[in-house]
């Protein structure tokens, strides 16, 4: 088929960075570049940098329209997928209803079609990593926030606008204040940025605990990394706080298991590093509550592979079908 | 288009009756029976009591297979919509791995597709009654448990098998027990049952409140009615019961909302009697708590309209591509 044969431009617009590439039917990245976003320039001006990050790789590569299957862009915020809008960003300078997918459209004669970052991730991950084997995924990256993006049937699952805000979900009625006004949400505790809260907490209510050294005394100095390596060289304090950050990830993974049931569950972010130390004890958890896991085993947790070009990879097979 | 003349199929089979009608394609039911469903004879039995209902009623409507797109079939339990599997089902003599469709496409000559009841019952919605004129809904019923049903683009999304348990997703971690295993699961505090229980909870601990009179001093008399009734009559025990109540039922409507976004949000069961008593303040509490609401107006919750017949629609209609 000729059309597979075309090639794929992939955007990762981030706070920092638009990162931009051209791929193969593989998700191979055959050219790439990235720059500033500089994002709290008015919308028209980071848009006419992507178009020309988009024109100097396609030059590059001697490539006209006519090569490309088209542009697929992720964003983070409240994407209007469908429409090609961005409903909200508060990322860049509080944009609200802006028709990306036109503008980009009309500058570059191809077809364009923008979704979620954290939606474009997992979908990297399906095309070309620890998803590729499987129709079906969750994905949930552990970051400064949790978010989440559904791949069904090779395609994304984006639900209305706004939606798949995993992390947003409710696991613990009027619990730890989240940062989308809820509160509870298993973002307040499964986030990086949760870990390093309840470590540091652990740390000043337990001076004895090795999580004050392995912090240099300053405990602004705690990552998500410290409190695993505290636990398992034997402190108990920095072991609690790792029991009840997996049991917190557990409910709420099982939560999307039981509404999903994916054939596979995806973890992301920093906090993957630790990998089996998340994944057997995540595992252990859906076995035991997953619904009706006695008659119909849970799917797998694994550790995402691709890394930061997940969303970039992803964001270039948007346009599949 | 001849196949949209064509007539539908559908099966509710229910804890108590094995319910058969057909349909047109409008979703209006030209023919209906009923017989009991005898659900503790083994699968075979109540699948050839299936197939006779089905046969019975097209020879009433002088019809042959060709004359119907297909049969649909709604089934409590965790259905492999896919594969036509009732993977397990605990209220029928604990069904395993029933290959339920090829049974009654073998003795049919038909198309037979299933799916769970609840996701059933959404479809109807959809095709019938208060989701008409959506594509895309959530329905949430509010009974003995807590039961979930998503339709996405006028179809349904059924997740892989034993998924859209949308009740079995915990809302207050080590919360109270749920029929799953769990505690503190969406349907623990939303069920009809959980309404009953917290309002016989709190007429012990208030003699004073009029729940005890309307129960007429036996608190097995308490039903889901009771405790709203009371409350509109001014008794602060009661007024507080629903006020949690619905707190807890805006808990879990809004995560579902967060994840799917869903142009509409229904709700049906017993419960649902109560109408804008409970939709007033439920969407009150969306456009309050759900994620970006201020940029991004979340989807009004409204009550089903179809009642009884919403499964029966829903199983004719599942055979819709």
């Amino acid at each position: 088929m000729e059309s597979s044969k075309k090639l794929r431009i992939g955007v990762d617009l981030g706070g920092t960075n638009i990162k931009t590439g051209i791929l193969d039917e593989t998700g191979a990245i055959l050219a790439k570049s990235s720059v500033p976003a500089g994002a709290q320039r008015p919308w028209q001006q980071i848009a006419d940098d992507i178009i020309s990050s988009v024109k100097a790789l396609m030059q590059q590569m001697q490539l006209t329209a006519d090569d490309c299957v088209g542009v697929g862009m992720g964003c983070p915020g409240t994407i209007d997928s469908q429409n090609g809008v961005v409903v909200y960003n508060n990322n860049f300078n509080n944009w609200q209803n802006v028709p990306m997918a036109q503008y980009l459209r009309d500058a570059l004669g191809m077809p364009v079609r923008i979704s979620n970052d954290a939606n474009c991730a997992a979908l990297g991950e399906c095309v070309a990593g620890a998803a590729k084997e499987y129709s079906s995924a969750v994905m949930i990256t552990l970051g400064t926030g949790v978010g989440g993006g559904v791949v069904w049937d090779g395609k994304l699952f984006e639900g209305g606008a706004g939606g798949v805000e995993l992390g947003h979900t409710v696991i613990e009625t009027n619990g730890k204040p989240c940062s989308c006004g809820r509160k509870g949400c298993f973002e307040a505790y499964a986030s990086a940025t949760a870990l390093i809260r309840d470590a540091v907490a652990a740390a000043k209510a337990h001076p004895e605990s090795s999580l004050n050294q392995l912090c240099e005394g300053n405990l602004e100095n705690m990552n998500g990394k410290i409190p695993f390596d505290a636990a398992q060289a034997g402190d108990a304090v920095a072991q609690e706080v790792i029991n009840e950050y997996i049991r917190m990830l557990g409910e709420g993974i099982t939560n999307m298991v039981n509404i999903f049931r994916p054939e596979v569950v995806l973890l992301s972010g920093g906090v993957c590093a630790q990998g089996e130390n998340l994944t057997i004890p995540l595992n252990a958890y859906l076995n035991e509550h997953a619904y009706g896991a006695q008659h119909n085993p849970p799917p797998p947790v694994k550790i995402a592979t691709v890394g930061n070009d997940a969303g970039l990879i992803g964001a270039a097979f948007l346009l599949n079908e």
